[in-house]
């Protein structure tokens, strides 16, 4: 595991507000390693409604599984993480472990198999011991406290260098509700959900069917819109729990999200989920720079963000910037390699806000001093015009350092 | 550049023969460097039959598009190949640098500008100058011999760190002909074509449709089926000449593909591609490891490649490999966002004879000591059945390491 905090993490922690309706707590179950913290409860004494996006991958773990069947159920009541093993690729056992997890939860926490969601994290294809967590979970639901986010967040960690949280505050009606999440993940990020997850609860009161479009729709321009290294984790697991405990202060239950007193949270839940995706992005494994990389003048927005996430993904590309390299020659590749409609004579290439080339060749005033300049920050923002119709999109992702190749080339041990 | 040779570089080069109807020269024409040799010139005395594949990317080089222009004529006279510079993204001064060029190779050898192919490689986005040809081709013309190919395959190197050839032998109504060819490439190298550039030439009489039909063909389950980095170069050219010379020997002149003459041919034809496409990857930047990818049990053949595909670019995978860790897990991992069918219950994966995982989990009888002996063999056969379907693949990648970080991170200074 890496020793040094990314270069890229943000300087200070937001204070975590409680959120009404949700206790955490933390133990050490001695999944990989002993004494160390790697389990997480998130305890809700009330059923909050629950919406979730998971992992496109065809072979998703056994806890992805579990949590698809129960999301039908539209009711959480308790949620375990744990770190240390990710529970895919375990075949039976890998089921069995998250029925027993899931029992000894319900027993926990007083309340039914179908109301707990789970995730694992860690090294794929090894049995999950999960007779361990039924040592720990009753004590972790005596302890659990509301004043816990950080921590929590901390709970989550495999390679991260930094806990990633975020919070807001909306309003519903006139009625102030806030917004808290974490988040975990620094490799095998890919669109699509890599491995990454987050966890975000809200004290509103909205329906699971609306809070499974909110968290639907807004994942698209955020979680799915970073990528470390185009790898797509097993695991990967987003969810949303509102509690609904604002509505002691009055805010009426909303059942629709197209209900227009939504705006206000949704503008928040999308401007947090956003949040916690670049602090994915900046804690990438290896990662020195952040890239930004917009893409305008695209035949469609789906066809942008294929060109986006083929600049973003491209192994030179992202060499090029960790040698603060304003090469674009490497993004013209990457544009012509996506397979997306371009034509070379209307590309137009920008580092910043130093344009590189135009019409289909280098700017006739472009400045290569200037250019490097935009290279060596710390945020670089890229931006190509396609010049062919009006889709635009906006991806994410950090440069491909030694130091990437020297982390993954050493996990396990 | 690389200072230090490859570690999978061949052992030793085959001794190249003469091929009867092509003579080649090279030139130190200065395009970037003073005093370094930077300019192939093949020709071809009379008329050969000729053949092209090129890169899908949508914005290929100006001598891309001048070559597919020119093949309409299958006729080919003359080959110009020039390192330095790719005359790729160059606008209009591209278009004019291959039309000067064409015409300075037409009036040296004595040929029609519609007989004449290019390639370009280097740096992306500076224009050519390729006035600088015309004062060497009429020299190299005059010089240009038959014994010439590693020479020729020295001088299309960029950031190779060794020179590729082969050459075969194969039998056509009884009469032998040679095929030999030349490759260079080293990173920007993926399926459909990437940084790379290769001429192969044969004595054999064979009709441009039916050579175009050979080499349409025989790319895909060869240089199609190798990937260095997943980046798509806008330069990729492979051609196919048949000077036609083996007439003498009373070889019949082939018209068509489906001839059952060709069965020798196109085997050994298939083969010199293999090999060729091999020692592209053995060359990868940064190579310490060569791994063959074999995916079997897919849906279709087009699925296994996919999947294989998936494997081989991922950035996970081919950094366990660089760290010589059997981390099967990334297989998995790879096999799930590849987007085809899979079932992860009926997944085995082996890495060469040591099977690691079945149905869904670790193999009961797997040993950690035999996979990483396995890891630390410098060519590994990773194989992986689907269990689904007959649908087979094999494809090529090499270990992704810090020298490959280090190579692009500083490749335009």
């Amino acid at each position: 595991m890496s020793a040094a905090v990314s270069p890229l993490a943000p300087k200070s922690y937001p204070e975590m507000p409680v959120i009404r309706g949700v206790r955490m707590a933390t133990a050490a179950a001695g999944i990989k390693y002993k004494n160390r913290t790697d389990v997480l409860l998130m305890v809700f004494d009330e059923p909050a409604a629950v919406a979730g996006v998971f992992t496109k991958s065809r072979c998703p773990s056994a806890p992805v599984d579990y949590c698809r069947a129960n999301l039908a159920g539209g009711i959480a009541r308790a949620v375990v993480v744990n770190s240390g093993n990710a529970n895919a690729f375990t075949g039976q056992k890998g089921r069995a472990a998250t029925e027993l997890t899931g029992k000894s939860a319900a027993a926990a926490v007083g309340c039914s198999e179908r109301e707990v969601f789970l995730a694992s994290t860690g090294v794929i294809g090894e049995p999950l011991d999960a007779s361990k967590f039924a040592g720990v979970l009753d004590q972790m639901n005596a302890d659990a406290k509301g004043d816990f986010w950080l921590e929590a967040a901390k709970a989550i960690m495999t390679t991260d260098t930094y806990p990633k949280v975020a919070t807001r505050t909306a309003k519903i009606g006139g009625v102030e509700v806030m917004i808290n999440g974490i988040a975990k993940g620094a490799g095998m990020i890919a669109p699509d959900m890599a491995t990454m997850l987050s966890y975000v609860v809200t004290d509103a009161d909205i329906a699971s069917p609306a809070l499974q479009a909110l968290l639907s729709a807004g994942v698209g321009p955020t979680f799915n819109s970073v990528t470390v290294d185009s790898d797509t984790s097993t695991s990967d697991t987003l969810m949303l729990f509102a509690t609904g405990a604002a509505s002691v202060d009055g805010q009426a239950r909303i059942e629709n999200a197209d209900d227009a007193q939504l705006e206000s949270f949704r503008a928040a839940l999308n401007d947090l989920l956003k949040d916690l995706a670049l602090q994915v992005v900046r804690d990438g494994e290896g990662a020195r720079k952040m890239v930004e990389v917009t893409v305008t003048g695209a035949e469609s927005d789906a066809a942008a963000k294929k060109i986006a996430l083929s600049i973003a993904n491209s192994p030179l590309v992202k060499t090029a910037v960790a040698g603060e390299d304003a090469n674009w020659g490497r993004i013209v590749m990457a544009v012509g390699k996506s397979g997306e409609l371009a034509d070379r004579d209307r590309l137009a290439i920008s580092f910043g806000h130093v344009r590189v080339a135009v019409n289909g060749e280098r700017d006739p005033s472009y400045s290569e001093a200037e250019a490097t300049a935009v290279m060596k920050q710390q945020d670089i923002p890229v931006k190509v015009d396609i010049g062919l119709g009006s889709g635009v999109a906006t991806v994410w992702t950090c440069d491909l350092t030694k130091e990437y190749v020297e982390i993954n080339g050493d996990y396990r041990s």
